[in-house]
């Protein structure tokens, strides 16, 4: 039975190459393992795939008698559906360690780094196995998504290395081009529905028993996002009646560093005692914030403590 | 502030000799560690810390306000008292993932080996820092101990290889002999008392949702327990009055490679579930169980499921 090597729910870029690259990692060392995904890619992350020749990973969403190898999460609100009726074999991660457990040893790579690509690379370099060009290129894009081209503060020095070293073996010669083309398309709005908007990188989590649901925007300048606003918060709105203690949207200015942040909440004071600042018209600025897993989750797990 | 390096509750040889190898690699990084245990060290674990020149840790029992290395556990249960006031920044272990949680992104070495001194020793070499001699010696021991020579089919091909590789750092000639003399002293039970010897090695499980209680006395020969047998049945008697919904006490003979089970449960046909046999006079032998890890634990949290 191949293992299913599966990232979180609402997949973005690094999800989907570390499934990509795991996958290939564990058919090399003996292992019959797939890529998978829980939904399909967002535009940067088939940008990255066409770009390198790589297939985009099959659809999957339950666990149920499964093999799974889990990227880019330990949540079990993120992981597939059913994760105890299936086998956790591995964890490959850079957040938090989340609520995942599992009733027989395993194997886990975890590492405070700004991305899974960056860990995915020692592991080649650990099993002695060549990392290919195309995957190479996919791991690159990936660890320059999520640090938001080494600006977020969630880049580590390791990333940066894993990025010259990938840069590399892909042939990429220009990678900040490279990344601006990829952030680009992440960041494009045009014609985009307000609900996909909301819901393309959403991610719940339980903060003292309450459900705190977590989008982010990134747009390489925050005007980009002016006209459709209104319906945003419309969305931040409905998503909140839908059984949610507080949505929080970040609509982040990857050029001006930091984030104006979106927000409905039963108690918008725990939002202000987490930023140390006043939420006006559903809305306040964050001045420098632009990573949710260092910069806002944490904050917010100690407000709702 | 020091970071503080400590395993499970009731420490065994791998816990003390891991938290003593993870602070030293921990500090040679340019991290100030410290190595901590949660209580005396056992009779073995004190012949190896004596053979390699090494100090006992400290006693921790307390997570508050401290940043915190987990070594060879993350269940909460087995943990520092008040893990959540404390901080978890490493965890290296080699069990089932447990259900310890952070609020922030960590570094975590988990292998599904024999013994967390063969992810240490890959550790070292990842990080390319010298295994000091007396180090090599106490993990050499702790692989040892916890795949009881190479018996336990938790043992892997890198639990040997890292032996291999650790009795030539530590210049030990003969560890198979080392192993033996520390494996007696482990398994003397003269003068202890009984109730020394059911709490020796003792965890707690939560299975779903009862409170389970597991021991290992490890003997070279079970006829040396016949003796204490009667008041052991009575200390699994009195721990399971202590409200445990099950207790159950191996009594492993490492020559002839299995276990006399000692039960006392509320249901103990889910005992007899997952080891398909038949308790009588609260005892049951199992042919070949060696490893509460793995040959315990999982088929009894399924029949508990």
């Amino acid at each position: 039975m191949a293992i299913i090597v599966c990232g979180h729910k609402n997949p973005d870029c690094d999800s989907i190459t570390a499934a990509i690259a795991v996958a290939d990692l564990l058919s090399k060392r003996g292992m019959e393992a797939v890529a998978a995904a829980q939904g399909p890619c967002t535009p940067d992350a088939k940008f990255v795939l066409d770009k390198f020749g790589l297939a985009a990973p099959a659809i999957e969403t339950d666990a149920t008698g499964k093999d799974i190898a889990l990227v880019d999460t330990s949540d079990l609100s993120q992981t597939l559906d059913n994760l105890d009726k299936g086998k956790v074999l591995f964890v490959v991660d850079h957040h938090k360690l989340g609520d995942v457990t599992t009733p027989n040893p395993l194997e886990m790579w975890v590492w405070p780094v700004g991305c899974t690509g960056t860990i995915i690379k020692a592991m080649y370099e650990f099993y002695g196995i060549e990392i290919p060009k195309g995957i190479a290129g996919a791991l690159l894009c990936a660890i320059l998504n999520d640090t938001v081209l080494f600006k977020s503060p969630t880049c580590t020095d390791a990333d940066k290395k894993a990025v010259e070293g990938l840069a590399k073996i892909a042939g990429v010669a220009d990678f900040k081009a490279l990344g601006m083309e990829m952030l680009k398309i992440k960041g494009s709005v045009d014609g985009i529905p307000a609900k996909d908007l909301m819901y393309r990188d959403f991610k719940d989590f339980n903060m003292g028993g309450k459900k705190v649901g977590i989008g982010q925007v990134e747009v390489l300048d925050l005007t980009l996002l002016d006209k459709v606003k209104p319906a945003l918060l419309e969305e931040v709105k409905s998503s909140k009646a839908d059984g949610r203690h507080t949505v929080m949207l970040l609509l982040t200015d990857i050029m001006k560093e930091g984030s104006e942040i979106l927000v409905v909440s039963e108690d918008a004071s725990l939002v202000e005692k987490a930023f140390n600042g006043k939420v006006a018209n559903n809305s306040m600025w964050v001045d420098g914030c632009m990573s949710r897993k260092k910069q806002v989750v944490p904050p917010m797990e100690k407000a709702f403590a």
